[in-house]
């Protein structure tokens, strides 16, 4: 009982940690591998794995992800220097790691809200392990990753950019931040 | 980091416990403040929380939820055996939770998938904690939770019945099914 309770005091210290905030080294390939286990051990009705990852590590793919930032950046109209601060985003974080979904709309068992939470609970693992690891994180999403071009980079048909989890070595210890409603208010007993 | 490693073998051991494996104690009242901490410590775009959680624990409650299930079963055509089967299935495991959704599908800024991700994290991380703790469950769903006098027991007008998370002691050590992809098949190098 007693590792359980530090195991939870991870699960409750977590919280995003934001590129400015990262810093190297970046999860190791063996680190990915656990984080993805641990992805792949949230609640996923029917087993499904509606969901892979794709890392972003080489100077190439930055240098493409970069790209890609800048041109959804000028087809939202933004000026230069807007522009360049959106190719950063790419370049600047330790890691990168997309998010894609794969969802069966049309699944005979499984509706796909319920393969989206699966999505949702391997984000929130991948990222719980990285945390245990001595990492920190953030998940990115916002108007580049549905920008057409930079979607069509990621997806193949059927699929569906959810964003980028950024990754690295937090510069400081974070805290989760206040705000969350309590406990009380968010679990009640059923009064039917 | 050695922590961080104990930590990380909870996530990793986590499976579903379903209710032919759990027993009594089911978590009290402080292991489910705790368990909805951690559903709140999950990623959540925005800081919506979209979700709620019904307890169902007193006796009333619970020969509700059994009269419910009755009448979904009855209105799905089965036999008085598999209605009755139906009923127990709200009587017999330790202790249920629903989850109920509620998303803003016109949100100006967090698209609907992102809204169910959270609620998806938010599930993850309440039974990571349970199991941290020394409990077991899992989340169950199907054609009881989209019945419509089963849905309208549970949600406000714009809310969604997910389902419920049953919750207990598990009866023996239980561990992860095989049969998951491995994780250099979900995490892979992006090749633009």
């Amino acid at each position: 009982m007693h590792k359980g309770l530090d195991a939870l005091s991870f699960l409750l210290g977590r919280c995003s940690v934001g590129p400015k905030y990262l810093e190297a080294p970046a999860p190791d390939d063996g680190a990915l591998c656990v984080m993805t286990e641990a992805a792949l051990r949230a609640p996923d009705h029917g087993g499904l794995v509606p969901f892979r990852f794709a890392l972003i590590r080489e100077e190439a793919a930055r240098q493409r992800l970069a790209d890609l930032y800048g041109q959804a950046a000028l087809a939202a109209g933004k000026d230069a220097e807007a522009v360049e601060l959106d190719r950063l985003r790419a370049l600047e974080p330790p890691l990168l790691v997309a998010v894609i979904a794969r969802i069966d709309e049309a699944h005979p068992v499984v509706p796909a809200h319920e393969q989206w939470m699966a999505v949702g609970g391997a984000v929130a693992n991948f990222l719980n392990a990285a945390h245990m690891l001595g990492y920190g994180g953030k998940m990115l999403s916002g108007a580049k990753a549905q920008a057409p071009e930079v979607a069509a980079a990621f997806c193949a048909p059927g699929e569906t950019l959810v964003g980028w989890m950024v990754l690295g070595t937090p510069r400081k210890r974070m805290n989760p931040k206040p705000g969350k409603p309590d406990a009380g208010d968010v679990l009640r007993p059923w009064a039917p």
